[in-house]
């Protein structure tokens, strides 16, 4: 069975989600939405997506401008098994009506509430819980990344108390021309931050709290974690729990990787599309264990984490792929996704 | 008796200590020392400042350039009670034999390790340690404004483990043309970083750690702690411990102030010399207790913070002042430190 | 007679330009407007300024926050004898109907068009033209500075064909935490730039086509012009011709004032308030001279450049002051403007 | 005949060209060449690239580093027929000597100065000249783009008086942890700045003059020019003859592709590698043409826009295709450049 995909909203995420589903063999692309018509539904005429417009407008428009839409949402919902929602923020609420009215299933984005779907997803942490539902959140890329660690000390029997600070991008590469911060930083005006109880919309009974703050830069998030382990742990043992699951990937100051920077250039050097960095890569020579204290940073490519998750949620609504494990090493093998990068 | 006080390295901090020095009617600038002849001895010599060349070339070099040098070093060293060594890294050890050669008590500046003085300073924390001594050392920016805000909890009583993430300006306004980073994070190598046993150097008995890391702006340093309280505190008590010491000052995000570019906005508009903040300047509404956990952020000038704890440090070991308390105020009086902005 | 002055919209210009008033001794500051209530207006209070709301809704908040407001805008006026129009874009036109209602001189800035004034200003280049008018507008800080620069060649007869490109600062310090740009360059999506017609208001024959573009920094602008001069000159000769006009003052790459930002760092050491820089601050060692070809690059300090002018215009307006020179002579004794920094 | 090249210098070109050689039919990658053993040597070792050292001792250290380099950079030209020099600064010199000593061809790329090589190389303007030499140049990323738009417009016999404003970016991604700037532009000291005497080592008669500044980003470059054209035209016209000449390609504001960045965006998206943009991107809908003026913008990827020259100058030194045309053709070709982004 091939699942047939619609992506809704062809922004950052949507290309990106458009793009993998398309590398997946049990997979079909059955067509991307979007109301822009600039470079971006430009582009993807090019390269023949099927493209249809958010409403009626947004198809007359995309007609006027060459994009040759096929119809409109609707008519791209009547032929899709599950729809991938990549809107901006404020839409989710009634997309969703029209997914439910069509009878597709739906994945929204970390923007949306965990409400909306009333199921949120990491795949190593409860895949299996979302076999066969409805609708599911894939969460933002602070989460996922924060859900992967955490989920990878836990299953080594090693998480205790976690507590992180992230310093996050403060804007997307394509659009900071007109959403940039300037030589400054900017804290979040509320400790804790989301990303925090956020996590356990996936697993309730983390002991997590976070603080966030904007730098100005558009590269990724760097996340620096202090946790205290549930038992008395070697850097190797934490090191090796991190190595068990998927997604988390080591990379070393030693190495000259020592910046956001310089991790963005390695993915560009490893042949990834669009340098994108589907892993957490974590500093391994950073990390440090004292006692029963464990401290680490790592770093987060906020545009492309949640790819690979958004392919296991296909399948696990889909139920096209029952086990998680399988799930994933489909997903991680199509897109080349590594333990180490060097 | 007025303390003659001399400031060797006219850089960040030597030309903002030489002004402090200035407005105190116990002290006189015997004259400032350095080995460059821009546009910043220009200036000092339009402000008929008494300049000295660091050495006989310097002195060459400055004379040639119009500075008008009144000799060097040493012959400075012959009319001053105590120098303040601003120096840059690398030549503080073999400036110490010349201090002690011309039996002149001297500072060190946070750059410096502890060792060169053995003992390390921070007013509100061990002033009266410093009397009499020959030397001392001004702990570093970061260091100064950790140990201000953990001794405001431990003489409160509510300290325990403090752990930090600090975000460091990635360089100083005046070289930002040459020593920058762009659009990235650069963590620092090595976790803990050098901060937290540093603040040991004064305070030896905190539980402190800390990880730092480089942000791409040059405005000051943004920190955040997470303290785990030595009995329950609520929120009111914990910000009545900060307001019990001196030099650390609120700010709040619900006035407007809701990133470092806002209060070095504030610091311009109350009148501030060269926008300078001597304060910790702390969230306090973003600060947050949850049982007995303690979550702040606060900003430091890193140009400026060291200034007031430099003029307590010259009464210290010129026993001008035996009474730090009384030390404190006159220099808080003499600059405008303040405990509220707004 | 001592002129009063209303400053309406307490911004980035109407702070500087209420207490540049406050240091005239024929002017006296009636009072300041505006609708905000954050830290900006707290300041205000505690400087003891007559603060008055925009509206009643204003005079009401302004109260909440503990403002004090002694009325609103139309009570200020009737006060006042000129009113310095500092708002943000989109009310200017309904002030005018109030300024005229009232019957007070009024004074734009320039974000305001040249419509709503019918004249606009230049202190050197056209002050006796805006003798006893209703009202003027000063121009931009690109084009203020533009206009100075050009006049001063035209003066000299020097002057043929201007163009220029003009990068500008992407957003006030203020602000910078949400209005920025990061890691990209936006070029004004029209050739020429506004600039080139905007400084044919003031000085209507100009050869002038200016090119605009946004960097990423808030320190100020950076114009660079290629100049076919009307005959042949040395560089010693356009080095006096701009010496020749007020509020154009050289710097030099060889006192290692290189870039703006140690151009800014100059301004804090000098002293001046909030670090403003009144002047243009042409690179003398950067101008070129090649045949009939002149090239040359100066900084804008974009809050501060046009201060004097509206001190200037104030003076026109009201007709206190009938010689341009004499007038401008006495606000650039009152701030402490400069020909030469260094 | 299939021509052996040898990359000397694995950094931000030489890894660019070593990939650009790997795609052409008529060349084969003898090796690369470095003193490096991190990230970048690592990646390389991966890809199976046949590594040597610099020298001796290079080579015992990629050895220790596990890369498995297969000799020195002498036992490396023993088996090439060309070698593309891309060292940093300082080292060409003597590498000449090595090149000449093993008789082998070599390129130099724009930091080398022209008389190392005698001859200066942009394939559009002078390819012929270059047949059969023992070595060229090809110039800088900022000349390149200068001399393929000038000779364009050359070409259609519009080109008089050329003035550019050249906006550079500060310092490339991969090193933006340590060679940035921060919030401030950094003027050239002198005017004028390199590249325009440098345009003319391959195009002797232009009249050109260059005006440089750096700005703090790593995208690009985006220059400004203001050309009197040699006889009146239309835009059309001129647009013309920017297309009949290859590796100019257009974008527009009005597709959204506004700033920098987004145009990088626009290259990940159509697939580059590396986002990499070989063409200059000029902005179709800001040039303008007013009387016999022209002015115009253009972004320049100063990490890729060499390269595609570099693989002509291969040919034309080796004489593998004697016809500039056809080897330009071949060139773009195998890489995907284009005439239009959109």
């Amino acid at each position: 069975m091939t699942v047939r995909v619609a992506v809704n909203g062809f922004g950052v995420i949507g290309r990106r989600v458009a793009d993998a589903v398309g590398m997946q063999p049990d997979m079909q692309l059955a067509g991307i939405v979007d109301v822009a018509t600039d470079w971006r539904m430009q582009v993807a005429r090019e390269r023949d997506f099927a493209i249809y417009g958010a409403t009626a407008e947004s198809v007359t428009a995309l007609r006027a401008a060459g994009c040759e839409p096929r119809g409109d949402l609707g008519e791209l919902l009547a032929v899709a098994d599950v729809v991938v929602d990549c809107t901006p923020k404020g839409v989710d609420a009634q997309n969703r009506e029209l997914y439910n009215a069509a009878g597709v299933r739906h994945i929204f984005q970390g923007g949306a509430k965990h409400d909306l779907a009333g199921h949120s997803f990491v795949a190593c942490a409860n895949y299996e819980s979302a076999l066969d539902r409805r609708s599911t959140r894939v969460v933002s890329c602070n989460t996922t990344s924060t859900v992967r660690t955490l989920f990878a000390l836990r299953q080594a029997g090693l998480l205790g108390r976690a507590r992180g600070v992230l310093v996050r991008r403060a804007s997307d590469p394509w659009e900071s021309h007109r959403e940039g911060i300037m030589n400054t930083m900017v804290p979040e005006p509320v400790i804790p931050s989301h990303q925090g109880p956020d996590a356990r919309t996936v697993l309730p009974d983390l002991d997590v709290v976070t603080i966030a703050t904007k730098s100005p830069q558009n590269v990724g998030h760097l996340h620096h974690w202090i946790v205290d382990l549930a038992r008395p742990a070697s850097r190797d043992e934490v090191l090796a729990a991190f190595m068990a699951v998927s997604r988390i990937a080591f990379i070393r100051v030693s190495d000259g990787v020592a910046a956001l920077n310089v991790t963005a250039e390695l993915m560009k050097e490893i042949g990834r599309p669009r340098g994108d960095m589907w892993e957490v890569a974590l500093w391994e020579d950073i990390l440090t264990v004292e006692g029963k204290e464990l401290m680490y940073a790592y770093q987060v490519d906020n545009q492309a984490i949640v790819v690979p998750e958004t392919l296991d949620a296909i399948r696990a609504l889909t139920g096209s792929e029952r086990d998680g494990a399988l799930s994933m090493r489909r997903t991680d093998e199509s897109l080349g996704i590594r333990q180490r990068f060097l």
